[in-house]
């Protein structure tokens, strides 16, 4: 039998990225299911064309004011200044469709420029994980799953999103590990994936969320598969990288 | 029903312990089960009086030419300046019964500065848990359990042990926590309790300690309750507070 010849590694929150094993070369997917990423790819479902992602509320004001659709929140709550919040729900076609959007997104926007150093960085959610896949299977390259974490601590959310995204990289039969995130991120996976809600009920994110009574997302946020974007932040914005999408065929 | 009144929060590497949510006052629980808290509770079944750790080679040379009986060794090899290495194995009564013994540990040395600020940091391992979460019950603090992981990384072993730790708090009914690592770690501790060898043949550090011919000390650093010593930091030295223990009564 051939040696798997890729790797996937699994890195819980930021703050563990600098002391990630992979150096070689590799892909960085990002993960951030209870908000950023999740958001990225329903915007792209709903033709955004391209997304800046800006990591202050400053920013993102300089942006308003040059004319860029906005998305932009705190605490669960649109500021008075921007087009929309930052919860996958704000985005419908006839609003983006075609445009750019800068995306304020503290956690999710410092994680990119962080793992954009290294080359392709892929936007991972349950709602994309299986073209997602598919297309890292056939980069041909090794997969880092960067969890963005809550508050730069780990988090129960992304790291299901990284077991989940190990369990079918593993299938692929072109992946291996030697990382002792990513063997926990695939058996927490395992426990919860047919109950993924009622596992996270116990998640302090979830709590938080739920008090601000923005908890319709959340069923949304964990079903697989509705979502046929691959988003892929390179040279400082996002584009769509799926076959077929009319964007990338600009 | 009563309120839990104090809180586990489980933190799974040093590079995390300064996002760590708890801020009161509490107990930290160092955890470095392939080798330096296991080896640490073994001293003291031993007869050790006190143990002074030293983060480097350096530091422990000096120490030995001050007299000191050292512990320290580079990948699993004893040091040749050094009486022992730093395995649980090494030491007998006859050799440390009543004595001082300056103990070498990168990773356990830095995670002991870090959480020393804070007050009291107590030595945790499998052998000696049960004693260890007995006394900790009884202290009624928060409980912190820092995990030195493997070069700043996720380890399962340490996590694993985190999760033990948990389980055992929760059942004295007074604990809870908010914390998404404490369940991760309670999750994959229940999956591996069984079969903790077995689980860990995929761990990348047991993969390595094999390589070096070490893994005698194996099955005696996941066998719990062999020890009944609790080793706390404070001060810049680690003493035995196990009630009835000579060291303490000193």
């Amino acid at each position: 039998m051939r040696e798997k010849p890729f790797t996937i590694e699994v890195v819980f929150t930021p703050l563990l990225f600098p002391v990630k094993v992979t150096n070689d070369p590799c892909i960085v997917v990002l993960a951030d299911i209870l908000r950023a990423t999740t958001s990225i790819c329903a915007a792209f479902d709903n033709g955004v064309e391209r997304i800046i992602p800006v990591a202050t509320t400053e920013e993102a004001k300089r942006m308003k004011e040059m004319g860029y659709l906005v998305a932009s929140e705190q605490d669960g709550i649109k500021h008075d200044f921007a087009d929309f919040g930052n919860s996958a729900f704000h985005f419908s076609n006839e609003s983006i469709g075609g445009k750019t959007l800068v995306y304020c997104t503290t956690n999710g926007t410092r994680a990119l420029k962080m793992s954009g150093h290294q080359g392709k960085t892929a936007i991972g959610a349950f709602i994309n994980i299986s073209v997602l896949s598919d297309w890292l299977i056939g980069q041909g390259m090794n997969v880092v799953v960067l969890c963005s974490g809550w508050k730069n601590m780990f988090c129960l959310e992304d790291s299901l999103f990284a077991g989940a995204l190990v369990e079918k990289l593993f299938e692929s039969g072109s992946f291996t590990t030697r990382c002792d995130s990513a063997y926990a991120a695939l058996d927490l996976w395992h426990i919860a994936r047919y109950d993924l809600i009622g596992y996270l009920e116990k998640a302090a994110h979830h709590d938080r969320l739920k008090k601000l009574k923005l908890d319709d997302v959340i069923p949304f946020s964990f079903t697989a598969d509705t979502s046929a974007s691959i988003p892929v932040f390179e040279n400082g914005e996002i584009r769509n990288v799926a076959p077929g999408n009319q964007s990338e065929s600009i």
